[in-house]
C-alpha cells in the first residue's frame, strides 16, 4: 500500500513557497525581559518569521506530500508514530527480584491533559498478569449476605452502568524520595499514578443484589491472579463510590489492569483496586491479611506502624520541564506545567513556585475538575534563562496543603516506603537540564 | 517470563468454593414481568445463585490463579487482551476504489463511556497517512497578516495550551442510509465519529501572534498529505473555539490522525479538521477548493447543492443492542446503550423508543455533558423477550430535535451523502438477532 520506502528527493517545498515575505522587525521588537504569568507568556516567543533568509530550520526537507501513504486497512488497532517509540512505561531492573512482582512507571512527561492512554498506564503485580478468559471469569458474594450470588461478565453487563474519571495511585509512589534517593525523572518518582475514565457497575449495586446483614461491615476483595490480591475495605466506602469496572477510556480493560474485572476504590491506595476481581465476601471486621499489615502499612520512627491508611493525600508534581523532559529551546516564553490530585475531593488550588518556595504563583487548572481526579495545571512564565527551583504545591477542596518531604520525615520518620506526597523540587540549570533536588 | 503455556490440569477452584451456599428462592421469586425504567433493571436478572447444583457455568475451569503471568517489562506500551481481538477498526473494501482514499469505521458497539481510545478512532485519508518527522515539521501563517510566520512543533509548544473534549464525525457518517443501504451494524452506519480530549494551543492566539489584517474574513488550512487537503473556515469561527492540536486524550495525536499537528474545528465536519497541518492562509474570501465544492456539498433534489453545510446537527444511535451486538441472554434486565451529539453544543435529553417511535422514555445520560462532545445515554429495561424496534432521538441544548430519515429526504432529496442525522432504527427479534430496518 505505502511507498515510503520511495523517498529520495530532497526538494524544499516550504521554504520555497516561504521566500521573500516579510521581514522580521515585529518579532524582535517583542524579544522582552522576565515577566511571570499567562498574559505575558507570548511576548518573546522565537517563532520564525517566515523567509529568514537563509534559516536552516525552514530549508529542510519536508517532502511527505509527495507520496501516498498507508492506507486504512493499514492498523485495524492503531498504534503511536514511528516518532514516538521513546514514549513507553518504564520499569527499573534492580528495584525488584523479578517482573512479574514489580512496577513500572508512567511516562508523565511525555502526557498532556488528565487522560493516561490505556497503554501507558502504569503496572504494579504481585504475580504478573493473570490471562483471564472472560466468557469463564466469574464473580462470586458470599459471607454475611442474604444470597450468595456468582456472576457471568455478561450478568454484570445487565446492571445499570455509570462512567466515572478516577486516578489511581499506588501507595508506594514517590516511596523513594523518603530517603532522597532522587531518580532522574517524574515517570520514576511520581509514574505510578494514571487517570482513566472507567465504565461499569457501582459495588452498591451488586451489594444490594445479594443483600448485606446488618452485621457485614467489612468487604474482602480477592483477585484471581496467582498472588490471590486481598484487602479489606470499610462497608461505608464499599457502599459509598466504589465500582466493579469493565471497561477503561471506552475499551475493555487491559490485561494488567485487571481484564476483565476490577474493583475501582476511588481516591484510595492502588493495590486495594483489586484485579482480576473473582470474589467478594462480606465480614464483621478485617481480615488482617498479608497486603494490609506485613504491607501497605507505614512504619513510623518508633517502631509502631499507622495502618488501613487508604487515602491518597493532596499531591502534585511539574511534569515539564522534569529530568527527562529538558528545556531545549532559550530564554523566553515556557510552558510550566504539571499534575495534581486528591483521594479526598478536587484540587482547589495550585501554586507554583520558580524559586524553591521563597515566591509562589497560582497556576491555571486547564480541563475538567473532577473528584478523585487528575487535575492538569500550566504556569505560563516568560523565562530570562536563569537557574530555577521548580515546586508545585496543590491544595484539596478541604483546604489540606501538600506538605514538604521535611514536614513529612519530621511526622512519620523515613522508615516507610509509603504515602508520600511531599513537595518535589526540579532544578532547572541555566542549560536547560534538569534535576531532581531538594531544598532545606 | 510468562509460564501461560503450561496451563494443563481442569480444577474448578471456584466451584469447589462456592458448594453447599445458599438456595436460589429468592432470585426466582424476583422474576417478574415486562417493566422498562431504570429502578426495574434488577427485578429479574438471572444471576445464578451460588452453587446451584450441576450448573456448568460454574464448574467450568478457572485456573488461572496457578501460574504466573507476564511481568511488568513484557509490553512497554500496553495492548489489548488476546480476548479483544475482534474489537477493531473495520474498512469495507467494496466500498472505495483504494485504501488510500478511504475510510475504516469506529467500533462503536464494542465501547461504551464516551472517550474513544486512540487505537480504535475511525480514519478517513484522501492520500493515504502522511509520514511526518516533528522535528522538521513546519506550520505557516502567511496571506492577510501583519507578520508572516513559520512555527517549529518546539515553538507551538511555547503558547499557553488547552484541554478539550470534543466528537470528530465524517459528513458522510451514515450517509450509505439516505438511499436505504441498511448496513449490518452501527460501526458502519455510524462509526465515522470519535471523541477524544485534545490539547493544543487555540488557534486564535496563533493568528493575533501573526495579526489578522481588518481584510482577513476568511482562513484557508492545508495540510502536509499528498492530497494536500485543504479547506475555507470563516474567520468567526477560526477565532471561537478551533484549536491546533498536537496531542488527543494525552499522548501524541495518532500519524492517522494528523501526527504531528491538527486543526480542531469543533462541531463541523470532519474534512474540515485538517490533518498534518502545514499552512493557514488569510483571506477575504473562500478559496472554493476541491474539497467545498465537487466534494463536501449536498446536491438537493433540484438538482442544486447546499454549500459551506458545517455544522454536524444533533444525532444520536443506540450502540447496544445492535446488529453486531445481539442481545444473547433471555429476558429480563437489558441495558440499552447509545451515543448522542450536536455540534451545536451539548445534547439536552435523548429518547428511545421501543416500539419504533409509538411511544419514546427518556433515556440516563451518564458521564460528562461537555460543549460539541460525545454524550452517553442508557435506557435500563426489563424486556419480555419480544420483538423490538429500537430508536433514539436526541435533542440539542438549543431545542432543536434529531429528524426521521423520511423528514430529511423530504426536504433534501436522496441524491446527497452527506449530513444525515436522521433517526436509526434496530429490529430486536425474539431470539436477540438484531437487523437495520426502517420504520414508515
Amino acid at each position: 500500500m505505502s511507498s515510503l520506502s520511495g523517498r529520495k528527493k530532497s526538494i524544499p517545498q516550504l521554504a520555497e513557497r516561504t521566500s521573500g515575505v516579510a521581514n522580521p522587525s515585529r518579532r524582535q521588537l517583542l524579544t522582552t525581559g522576565l515577566a511571570v504569568g499567562a498574559g505575558a507568556a507570548m511576548a518573546g516567543l522565537q517563532a520564525r518569521p517566515a523567509a529568514a533568509a537563509g534559516d536552516p530550520a525552514i530549508t529542510e526537507v519536508q517532502d511527505w506530500n509527495r507520496y501516498l501513504g498507508d492506507g486504512v486497512d493499514a492498523r485495524p488497532y492503531g498504534t503511536p508514530s514511528q516518532y514516538e517509540e521513546h514514549v513507553v512505561r518504564r520499569n527499573v531492573a534492580w528495584l525488584t527480584a523479578d517482573p512479574v512482582s514489580s512496577v513500572n512507571f508512567t511516562p508523565l512527561h511525555e502526557l498532556d491533559g488528565i487522560i493516561t492512554p490505556n497503554g501507558l498506564c502504569f503496572e504494579r503485580h504481585h504475580a504478573g498478569i493473570a490471562d483471564v478468559d472472560p466468557a469463564k471469569h466469574r464473580l462470586m458474594i458470599d459471607g454475611l449476605v442474604d444470597t450468595p450470588l456468582v456472576f457471568t461478565m455478561e450478568d454484570l453487563k445487565r446492571f445499570p452502568r455509570e462512567n466515572k474519571v478516577y486516578f489511581l495511585e499506588c501507595a508506594a509512589n514517590s516511596g523513594m524520595e523518603w530517603r532522597g534517593a532522587q531518580l532522574n525523572g517524574c515517570q520514576f518518582t511520581h509514574g505510578m499514578v494514571h487517570c482513566v475514565v472507567y465504565t461499569g457497575v457501582k459495588l452498591r449495586t451488586i451489594l444490594e443484589e445479594a443483600g448485606v446483614k446488618t452485621s457485614g461491615k467489612w468487604l474482602l476483595a480477592e483477585g484471581a491472579d496467582a498472588s490471590a490480591m486481598s484487602r479489606s475495605i470499610p462497608m461505608e466506602k464499599a457502599l459509598d463510590d466504589c465500582m466493579v469496572a469493565f471497561k477503561m477510556n471506552g475499551e475493555a480493560l487491559r490485561p494488567e489492569q485487571g481484564y476483565p474485572l476490577r474493583l475501582v476504590v476511588p481516591g484510595w491506595e492502588g493495590n486495594m483496586w483489586v484485579k482480576w476481581l473473582r470474589r467478594l465476601e462480606v465480614g464483621d471486621k478485617p481480615w488482617h491479611h498479608r497486603e494490609e499489615t506485613s504491607k501497605y502499612t507505614d512504619l513510623l520512627a518508633n517502631g509502631k506502624a499507622r495502618r488501613f491508611t487508604w487515602v491518597m493525600d493532596v499531591k502534585s508534581v511539574i511534569t515539564n520541564p522534569s529530568p527527562q523532559a529538558p528545556v531545549t529551546h532559550g530564554r523566553g516564553p515556557l510552558v510550566i506545567s504539571g499534575l495534581a490530585w486528591s483521594g479526598n475531593g478536587t484540587v482547589k488550588r495550585v501554586d507554583v513556585s520558580i524559586d524553591g518556595g521563597r515566591n509562589w504563583k497560582t497556576a491555571r487548572i486547564d480541563g475538567p475538575s473532577l473528584d478523585k481526579a487528575l487535575h492538569r495545571f500550566y504556569l505560563d512564565i516568560d523565562w530570562d534563562g536563569s537557574e530555577l527551583l521548580l515546586q508545585s504545591r496543590a491544595m484539596d477542596e478541604h483546604g489540606y496543603v501538600q506538605p514538604t518531604k521535611n514536614e513529612l520525615r519530621l511526622a512519620r520518620g523515613e522508615n516507610s516506603i509509603y504515602h508520600n506526597n511531599g513537595i518535589q523540587t526540579w532544578y532547572v540549570k541555566a542549560d536547560g537540564v534538569v534535576e531532581n533536588v531538594e531544598v532545606s
